[in-house]
């Protein structure tokens, strides 16, 4: 696996969501590493895809707006393509909770177009989904392996089992190869901050640069561990440039476990600003909430050679330090920034 | 349990897919038990719904023809019903490969249709989910308890899983009481013996009668389990009337398993007409099996007091005792056989 960068030289390569948070590091990159990279995202409001996120790589990536739901679209998208980095999707937990079938659109139906564009007009192309820690649901045991209980506890986790199934029975059945990651909590530059409703990190870290208030539910013992940007970025590289991923599903997660009440003093501190106050579980958060959850991700070590290189210190330093410079590019505009107060 | 079967009497039951195999025997229970039956199904051709499967109970239910997937129509139908019991599905593998978006649409976005308007207008209500033994796809170790890992290896498996998580996302999390049986080969009366792309097991039944040649994949050393229509039946008649099934998921298998040669060999014996032979395994059907499978159905024993009663040879007997009276009603017109030979 010491090539798996090399692989990417002079390759033609697709992310869908690619103006997202983990698509667009990840096409950062793959322009270092020579590809020939296509963004295809739909930039619908309140998901992750944003613009500026390559900013200073636009010259180097084509961008294609479309949605990944539409089948026309993807049938010619999908075609030529070496890998594809098949990371669009609806995050929002609560939103899948209150419209079930936009979540079911975009995390189910959605695959099934992309994977079906692929049987039928690219079989030889290779696939790398997003999967996502939430397949698992409330733990069993710690660590988490690939051997634990699927048993998502949303719509937006059953959705993304389905989505991620698909691509474990085309590679199977159709020989469209593809495996499937499941991220924990990734963090870093470009992450959306512009609403709480993909999970509490990025909100964090803005409540943190605007010298906020950063609320933690209950007494912040949960334990999660996170993942940098650009580590999750090197699993999704090593994913698609090898055969041995191909079916299989990867723990992707951090180097160890956290408590919140842990993470959010880090943060602090990390920021330089912002604060924290421990506050009662709001009743729909609680309701879909898993306990303590963190991954084995040593499967991947083993058949891919992936580990966390980079210590939530570092992330995080990084992280402020990203956005301490474009801030504006991720929040509202002033006034929206009052009311959201 | 010993009250479940009582507890229907004067209950208001609402069954989707009534028409078709298991919803039609479950109805006849249901009316003989002082149930008010609702049926709903779509009658979609190919499908298992068929009018006759009501004869002799058809002036003791009530048949509304609609399809699950529209909205309108299942907030409407699902409002002051006790309890639900959800089978309508799209039930043929090969068609799920050859057509993703249209087993996506009733056996996963239905399910949702279905599960918010209980959310929104029938909160109260009970919802017995008819779930398969696919979800666990080939199996790692036999026989096979809830505890396997949940891994569909079609597509058909996949949105069966995604809609029986919904079920128990929706007890979980927005209170409507729901359960799911994980059947495993379902075989008697009223099953579909039009095409053979449901299973195998209407179709040798049909074979049988129709003094044809039975063809067995392989050598026939393959395992599998078959519950009589009756005893299956009896199991959702056990989870609709208990709380202790709530959230749960169960197997519901048969009694002991029997080797593909045998079941043939049984099966002709028991129709005097019929013969068999082997032959090899066609790539498409190969692709998508999963071996040896048999279920251990004990934990639904435990809670709920249900076990298999009706024996292969009894079962199969009386299967086609009851089509020698009507396999006109079953198969299609003499024209159209002979083009099916």
């Amino acid at each position: 696996m010491t090539d798996y960068r090399a692989f990417y030289q002079g390759r033609r390569v697709a992310i869908t969501g690619g103006l997202g948070f983990i698509g667009s590091n990840l096409a950062r990159q793959l322009v270092d590493l020579g590809a020939s990279v296509l963004l295809i995202d739909a930039l619908i409001p309140d998901y992750g895809g944003n613009l500026y996120n390559v900013d200073g790589i636009d010259d180097r990536v084509r961008v294609n707006v479309a949605d990944i739901r539409h089948e026309s679209t993807m049938n010619h998208l999908v075609q030529n393509q070496e890998v594809i980095f098949n990371l669009a999707g609806q995050v929002s937990h609560v939103d899948s909770m209150e419209d079930p079938y936009t979540d079911l659109e975009i995390n189910c139906r959605s695959q099934l177009t992309l994977l079906e564009a692929c049987r039928r007009n690219n079989p030889g192309v290779k696939v790398v989904f997003a999967g996502t820690r939430q397949v698992y649901g409330r733990p069993d045991s710690l660590p988490v392996t690939e051997r634990h209980l699927v048993r998502p506890t949303d719509v937006n986790g059953i959705n993304k089992v389905a989505g991620e199934y698909y691509h474990l029975v085309y590679n199977n059945v159709f020989g469209v190869r593809a495996c499937s990651l499941r991220l924990t909590n990734v963090y870093g530059p470009r992450q959306l901050l512009k609403h709480n409703r993909q999970g509490f990190i990025g909100w964090f870290v803005r409540l943190a640069l605007e010298d906020r208030e950063i609320q933690v539910y209950g007494d912040g013992h949960q334990l999660r561990d996170f993942v940098y940007v650009d580590d999750a970025a090197d699993a999704f590289l090593r994913a698609g440039a090898s055969d041995a991923a191909n079916g299989e599903v990867f723990n992707v997660g951090g180097m160890e476990p956290i408590a919140h009440r842990d993470l959010v003093r880090l943060m602090v501190e990390s920021a330089g600003s912002g604060r924290y106050r421990f506050v009662d579980w709001p009743a729909d958060r609680k309701a879909i909430d898993i306990g303590d959850f963190y991954a084995d991700s040593s499967r991947i070590g083993e058949v891919l050679g992936w580990r966390p290189t980079t210590t939530l210190a570092d992330g995080l330093r990084q992280t402020f330090a990203y956005y301490r410079g474009c801030l504006d590019q991720y929040v509202p505009a002033a006034d929206e920034r009052v009311a959201a107060l």
